[in-house]
């Protein structure tokens, strides 16, 4: 990319132009992961840089091990194109703005500590068997509840609280006549509302 | 509600029109709580499921006991018509999608980390007595300055920051004008400003 | 303020514009520190109480000191003219709420902990070396970045993250082609990527 | 109103608060045309003065007998509780203009070029008749599609393109499963797409 | 300006900085005609080229001699630093677009159809008296009352037509206090609603 | 797509999904002519029905022959996914609604009075003409400010003013600087400001 804007000769705009569609390019790729309509789950070990804290942010669950790193190297280089997500993903908009003006390094208890990650594991395998457990859990519930939620999710991040109602009565106006709402209720209530329910068989989605 | 969407024979559009304006009326209800023009104190002893989750996160302050738990069940059951507003109510929006997609529960201590908690207490009578101190010291400061405060935090979660330094301006128009500035004014002087106010006497609004 | 609002005699709505003229003024003030296109760091050193709460939360970056307190004691005198800065600079919403409500004092561990403070120090002399010392750092990078990204986080907070996308893909046709961008990558080239970069020579901005 | 505002001795917020309310319930009977389900038509034989405007503008289709005419009096008291929707009904923002600060009448002729008329009728009588034609060629069509489409127009003047595209994504899940799709594709077929329509027999919403 | 541009030698994005300073200096010139309190007449003869399209359409009410013609000639220059406010002003989005890639010629009828002005007067003199004549009419009302009109449809443009029943809400929490309203129902009250009212005594803002 | 909705025996939440995936592909072909950076104009002989009207909307100019007609015939149907862009292309809102919900059919002369059209030509031949003369005026452009102009009016459509300006300032950091603005100048200064403009050279983009 830095040859890109280097090269000589060329006008400004035509290069402006030509940056723009690449810089759209790699926006896409990292969006896909929040396009994705199924809920996706990061798992990190060891030091993650740049375009890598880029796409764990697009993702809807992390996990680290102790031992996790990061940094937003890029802003060294004059280059960030997606803030925008970043910023959305850190709640804490202040310890964005630290971290986005110096670069510095933080690790997975500070990560942790400002809600950019979901669990700490000791080592990469108990992280790996967490992920799969947790992905396990959300396959068995009702794809088209865990569907529709990340679907709400991702519109009310960008919509007032009004406008997310809206769409939920909208969304629901189809999902509520799912077969899956009866199998959930049938098996809820078999549980005694004990807070536990037993793997149901949903149909795919 | 399940009956509703399981009625056979009906055109899906038409149970569909039904179901939205069955959803409609439930998230009018939890509105309601935001709606009041005065602050509302939830207070959470035991167990808070589905609904009930949705109700306090309407609230604008919430207290619980120690032993208080959470679970966001109705998921389980393809229906969430108010992600709009506990996604809101969070502020860890990663911590949100975790719950959202995996239902499970969880405890006090996990809510007030998260935000979702002003304080927590011992007992159920502590946290009684927490609720009614709170509500008498806000009781004691001016409705207008009060009622305005909830107007002003309801506006600016859902508008940009000059959206919300607009709003305000506009509301102050009237506001400033109230005998309860020259009021507070003087409580405070009298005070010698040491951050302690006595009760003064607002009238009510 | 207060007499401007009690003047006898004139006509409510006139009196109306001229409290909006000055509530305008006061909030251009502290936006000023936000429109500053460089970042701005706040040290706070004891008591800040009201109108210097709302000049911190205009700031990119707060340092305090371990015995600093806080109160937005304005509510007593019913004005608050930027809750809308307020409330976006806290992300604990509902924490806001409840300062907003009782303007009780909130320490700095406090404040910490919600995220209204990037660093507590112990004395007003290591605070002082801690804020020159980041904004070293800050000043070590290249100033086309760091005047980029705060442009950038500023434009974000207020608008949809695809809006964040599209207007940072705009603002890199010009930004991607700096020089800044090829002296960074031979910087961090020469580093091995070790993620500690050396001073590099950026030309003022 | 008038006396409302005008009573002496209450405190200027307080009067505020109350007149919020009242103008709350003014906007909100006006609104209450817009929010019903289903298409308004408005018919307007001779003046349509200040809140009459407003009336009309909150329905679907207007209807003008060609001596009608027009004011927006209202502003000569000082008092517009609804130029947001005024302002949206009429497309030329700009003649908008002209009429809120001069107040003058303007005539059917002048309203019809201005796009806010549908047809002009040279009799009352006439226009009755037009009405209720009108009416009747709406009540004809399947009434899924038509109070969809008024939900749709509603909400995409107040949205982006973006978010009009993905309201009806969401919406069409459930509504193109109504049988009323495949009722009318069956009259069209019949009618050999000669764009005429006979009367198709669908259920009542 | 094209100078700044062409400047040799200097970094891509420095120069870029400066561009955008002295385009914001540029909208700032035009948008202070929005921004001023009361309402702006333009008045045009002759030609209205480039930055006097932006000027005009930055104003309230636009008069044209019948010979005068316009042209958005900056187009071929490829600077166009308000289509924003353009775009707003005339409601043909279609038609602007066709202007605004051709930069061809319109001429007073077109832009009256089109709605980009409010009267075509024959000479420069009868120009200038409709002008003064129309700012007299204004004048003649509650200046509460008129700039709280074009507060309202400046604010009206730019939101959804609920926020602008609630900044009307709010607005009038003050406005209808005015004085100002019991002078006009007096007025209106003695010319007996014949929609006529004569200059009535308002004092100034 | 009537058949897809049909399918006997499948959950309403699953085909459902499928119906979103559908619209949301028909949407996506018709908003390729938006994104397609240059300018798209649409030449339109005989009925323009349905899908036809969807796509003409899309599209920058419009250009019929005569005895074009046009029906929004879907409604009858139950579907229409595209209400969003049809109600900006059509600046008449309320006539949009009175086509939406009667279906009816409106002719060449109707469309061009609201504003759906840029020019009506005799015969299919003149269209033909008329349609590539604008295609060489506008090639004959600086590429850089006629790919410029169209993202600025696609951007301005769905922000506010404000935002329109923010983009522009920020998007003429890099097309100010390009060679275009140069060569535009000369050629304007050689032209004496007779508002002709000769052909000049301008490199591809």
């Amino acid at each position: 990319m830095a040859h890109m804007a280097q090269q000589e000769g060329e006008d400004v705009a035509r290069r402006a132009f030509k940056l723009k569609a690449f810089v759209e390019h790699l926006q896409d790729c990292v969006s896909s992961l929040e396009r994705c309509s199924k809920p996706v789950i990061a798992a990190v070990r060891g030091g993650c840089v740049g375009a890598g804290v880029d796409l764990i942010c697009a993702c809807d669950i992390r996990l680290y091990t102790h031992d996790a790193w990061f940094t937003v190297k890029r802003l060294t280089w004059g280059l960030r194109p997606t803030w925008g997500r970043f910023n959305d993903c850190h709640v804490y908009a202040r310890w964005v703005r630290e971290l986005a003006y110096t670069a510095r390094r933080f690790d997975a208890r500070e990560a942790y500590e400002r809600g950019l990650v979901s669990a700490i594991e000791p080592t990469a395998e108990a992280m790996r068997d967490g992920a799969l457990k947790l992905a396990s859990v959300i396959a068995s519930k009702s794809p088209v509840a865990v569907c529709g939620t990340k679907a709400a999710l991702n519109y009310s991040r960008d919509h007032s609280v009004e406008d997310g109602l809206v769409m939920q009565r909208i969304w629901n106006m189809a999902a509520l006549q799912s077969e899956d709402v009866g199998i959930a209720a049938a098996a809820a209530a078999h549980m005694g509302g004990r807070g536990k329910t037993q793997p149901t068989a949903f149909s795919k989605l």
